[in-house]
């Protein structure tokens, strides 16, 4: 009826038998099924026929409560060429002509491709299924529309095939549409759920500002399917593309409905609002779903359907869902049901999981922070620019400043000397030191993080209240600690990032851990050289706190005699940190005596615990001690006596005669 | 039909005529209509019918595009009483017996309450058919409801009406629900975008943790109806209730629809998924509308939309919208019908705003932090415990310590002696002036706020990288030239916040701004008996920066005499600074000396242009001048020149023949 002129109209549905006809041409004996299996089809449109959604094809039925059929055509070659070289459209065609071994190498020459004589027409029916299910709702025949349509396309490039796509069937319909429509679908937004990343799409797209493409997928830091950078979320497009290209890259597999209805909260729906397509074109892919082994991840049909039901929302309802990948016939089917009950009208299901993973939280905030440059919606914004024009200055230099006034004040400690040709310029005045230390005297050196700086910042200008921002420096009680006792102590601040005179007002990007780690390494040698080895001591400790541990173990891997006037060596590492090992292959006492020497305190969720479940971890990781605590500064605080007593132990031999009273009182837990 | 059971059932409609008979016995003859106008919810059924969405009463039509009528009925004095005490319901009952002059009276003496006869007859029609919308959701007769009653109900408390509202009718329904449907209508939320807050439902379940009250209104600082601070995001319940409350209180009118879905997108549906509801209503107030003269808000009907379909994926599509307040009888309709053909299955319109007001933005960080005390899916949390624990230090302290040691390498200057008994503790250390301030030369006093900390906090931990957290002090290249041109100088930082021993780890609120502004006009007071008038100076200069200038002129305002030393006060204001004025009901001099005295550089969106855009600003304001800038610390640097001029045309008579050169070299901007 006119009044409800979108209730009152059907979804369509995309689906032709003749699309499961791309198979194997010779399916490897001991890997089973390939994944991308001619069955994933059928597996849908039976669950839509079970669910009573499909009538029988061969009538025509306008009850908005059953699924409009959308025929589907080939795709001419003039459409798939729009997207793809001419080449490229004329090699699949021409595959119907090559025999099955010719079919069967060449597809074992690609990535992740097989082919087989009807490739080309499943091809050109499913590209021209998507051009059809667009078509069908620009013209009104339908309200919105889903596509069951195989091979997948997302993967396909420019010029080759890729990931199991041949024809890149959603922008090939986005073309076809945007040149038949003109104004009534110039804006399309492309939202790819798939558990890859769209490199194709990407790539068709890249410099396009009238089509949006949003990608979540598993990311990995680039290790993921298609591996690489492209879909990282520093990818935003260029030229006039620039902002129109959206990576939502999880940094892991796991991720949950939490994860993505965040995405969609935080990121998605405001960007898509702002940006206000025509047409909503869904690359549907189901691996993201809970029970698909490539994927590994737990969307919920309930999940999917609110996604759907949001996207909804645009466009004045106008959405294409295309099938794209996903592997589990039953997670595809129950998965694909949830979306087309919804775009037929129905509510979406519970959702289970509410809370976000950590991570999921971290990337969205990355991606918001990278976007938030394109898109006024969005904060908050870059403000390099501003700091350089103010003259601001770095936190990280008043507070190691700040140290410095407060340990020469309360222990006379004062910066050590270090020739800067032999050490990077970052650890200027990073080393501070007793004024004893070259004493006969026990001497713990302590390479630290930074301490930790949190606070409430503005949601949109950043700016934090003074009153409000807190310092914690749980190191500084080791050190007074320390003093107290009579010990000489040289206290070495690593930074975590290298400033440079040239980015001095830059946002930093992350630091090269590889390069810390290097120069944290030189400046123990140096210390080393300079100081440790030269000093009366004999009662040498060593201290790494975070990440700075791993580079002292790595030192003392390269300076085999300093194990002599070590005699113990104290490590925090919390979640986040990697767990350096220490062994030799040809020195079987070496990580024995590492075992007796290090007393190291892991934090509760650090992987190696997971990892080593079973089993104890060997003698080359050391001695461990799990900690209750995730976070560095608490497991600092928490450990402190431990700490301690196990350095007096150390130094029970040793007569403090000459050593001055000192009148820093000790720092209570 | 079974296989979709929502999309193809109806939306039901309550409306019933006789709730247009509670009306003004004795219309005020110069105020025009009351707004609470009984032609409201004729005007939201005539939209609806001429929309095509009503079938003719008589008939029954069970199309999914018309609405189902839902007859009203008179609600029991047994289902008010869940909600109001005895004594209000018999209260309400009695009106009918009263004489118009009597319920003329009563109503003057309330708090905006009119009164008639019908009144009774009305409210019980009005709570009864908001009952009856809810159970023909629940008893599955339509999938969802909007209710067109009044009169509203959100106001009314326990014992008395309030607001135009006499019974709360959305309590009472769900009272009802909860009663007869039990487990299957045991957790409600309430979803209340009146523009007004819901004082009346917030009481009514302030400590259930089974009705989850979400309220979207304009607050101003409780100055806006009904004033008083029930309505602002420290309201979140009690007892096993704690949580269950959620106030997002605009700070000003004027919201539009990007801020209603930024407050969707980041609280109410991430907290609503989590709280995963029975049923879902509505208190509809569509006063926030654009044209409601009450609310001066810009949702539009579209952004209503929007509301109404993010609601509908909760609770399996089960909600009930119903009617509270809105006064533009064009702007209700539109928006009713809007919501109406969203409940039946219709997409949202498209939304014209899409960029949230800052205020919003602020509004939303304020509630999400307040809110992530009791929901694990909002970050961040709160910090304080763990400050406690791990003896974190004030950023505040640190940096102040940091700027004292930097004025005194580069410019000599130190701390100033201050009687703690004379001035608040929170400025020890916060008074710095150069050795020659009793000379005779020139003496600069600058009174500024601290200086700016930006960065970006993990968004869960909210810890800062220390090298991308910065410092932006633009007062300090003041304070450079000023010295290296041969003036005294006196540098005061008012800190934002006084830190009191005991709240030394705690989260800081919001500072009194009042005590503030007292206890630096004490300090203006004492610097000026105890050194500026003791000074040899004769040219002393006053320069007040942020909310610092407001006291500084409280104190000139209260202390005559000193005017015969300054030769000029230089203020600068950004866009969140009150300006203060400087006059006198005896002296008519006064005015006319500051504006010649004053030069006032003021934010370009500071509301002050605004509302002298077609007068300028009396004498009382000084002499303004409007900045290109809003930022404190970009207004600082680019207006250095220019006040650097006022300031040496003021001294060229004054001849520095025994200043000593000084080394520092000029901060070029």
């Amino acid at each position: 009826m006119a009044h409800l002129p979108y209730s009152t109209s059907q979804t369509g549905l995309v689906y032709d038998v003749r699309m499961r006809f791309h198979v194997e041409v010779r399916p490897e004996v001991n890997q089973g099924v390939h994944p991308e299996d001619p069955r994933r089809i059928y597996a849908i449109y039976k669950e839509l026929v079970d669910a009573g959604l499909v009538d029988d094809p061969n009538t025509v039925s306008l009850a908005p409560s059953v699924l409009a059929r959308i025929p589907t055509r080939f795709v001419t070659k003039e459409e798939v060429c729009a997207v793809h070289s001419e080449r490229h459209y004329d090699w699949v065609i021409s595959l119907e002509n090559w025999d099955n071994d010719l079919l069967h190498d060449a597809g074992q020459q690609m990535d992740s491709i097989y082919l087989s004589k009807n490739s080309p027409m499943c091809a050109r029916l499913s590209a021209g299924g998507a051009i059809e299910a667009c078509r069908g709702i620009l013209n009104g025949h339908v309200k919105n529309a889903v596509a069951v349509i195989r091979p997948p396309g997302h993967h396909a490039e420019h010029d080759e095939p890729m990931g199991f796509c041949l024809f890149n069937n959603v922008p090939i319909a986005i073309k076809a549409c945007q040149k038949e429509f003109g104004d009534k679908c110039r804006k399309v937004l492309i939202l790819d759920w798939d558990v890859h990343h769209g490199n194709g799409v990407q790539q068709a797209f890249y410099n396009d500002p009238n089509v949006l493409y949003i990608s979540l997928h598993v990311h990995q830091g680039g290790k993921f399917y298609p591996s690489g950078p492209a879909g990282d979320h520093l990818h935003c497009g260029e030229g006039a593309g620039l902002g129109k290209n959206i990576n939502i890259p999880w940094r892991t597999a796991g991720m949950t409905d939490a994860d993505y209805l965040l995405a969609f909260q935080r990121i998605v729906m405001p960007i898509a609002q702002d940006f206000d397509p025509d047409l909503v074109v869904v690359s549907a892919g189901f691996d993201a779903a809970e029970g698909d082994m490539l994927g590994k991840c737990h969307v919920s049909p309930a999940g999917y359907g609110h996604m759907t039901r949001m996207l909804m929302s645009l466009a004045d309802g106008k959405i294409a869902v295309c099938l794209e990948g996903g592997y589990n016939l039953r997670s595809i089917a129950i998965s694909a049901l949830a979306v087309t009950r919804t775009l037929m009208g129905e509510p979406p299901g519970k959702i289970v999981t509410t809370v976000a993973t950590p991570s999921a939280v971290d990337t969205v905030e990355e991606v918001l922070r990278q976007q938030a440059y394109y898109w006024p919606c969005l904060y908050p914004r870059n403000p390099s620019h501003r700091l350089k024009k103010l003259g601001s200055e770095r936190m990280h230099d008043i507070v190691r400043d700040y140290q410095a006034a407060w340990l020469w004040e309360n222990l006379e400690m004062s910066n050590l000397f270090i020739a800067h040709s032999k050490a990077s310029r970052s650890f200027k005045n990073q080393v501070l030191a007793t004024p004893n230390h070259y004493e006969a005297r026990p001497l713990l050196v302590i390479f630290h993080d930074p301490p930790e700086l949190t606070g409430e910042t503005d949601p949109r200008t950043r700016e934090l209240q003074l009153h409000n921002t807190w310092l914690t420096d749980s190191v500084k009680q080791y050190t007074q600690w320390a003093v107290d006792k009579g010990f000489a102590v040289i206290d070495i601040n690593i930074p975590k990032h290298v400033t440079e005179p040239d980015d001095s007002h830059e946002y930093a990007a992350e630091a090269d851990p590889q390069q810390r780690t290097d120069e944290t390494e030189s400046l123990a040698k140096y210390l080393w050289d300079n100081y440790i080895e030269l000093s009366d001591s004999n009662h040498v400790f060593f201290m790494g706190v975070g990440q700075a541990y791993s580079s002292l173990i790595g030192f003392l891997k390269k300076n085999d005699r300093c194990r002599e006037k070590l005699r113990k060596i104290i490590g925090f590492i919390s979640d986040s940190c990697p767990l350096p090992s220490y062994k030799s292959a040809t020195d079987d006492y070496l990580d024995r005596w590492y075992k007796d020497t290090s007393k190291i305190y892991v934090a509760a969720d650090h992987y190696l615990w997971e990892k080593h479940k079973m089993k104890p971890p060997s003698r080359k990781w050391g001695s461990l001690q799990k900690s209750d605590y995730n976070d560095m500064q608490e497991m600092l605080a928490y450990h402190h006596k431990e700490v301690t007593g196990v350095l007096n132990a150390e130094i029970s031999g040793w007569q403090p005669s000459d050593v001055p009273v000192v009148v820093a009182s000790e720092v209570e837990m």
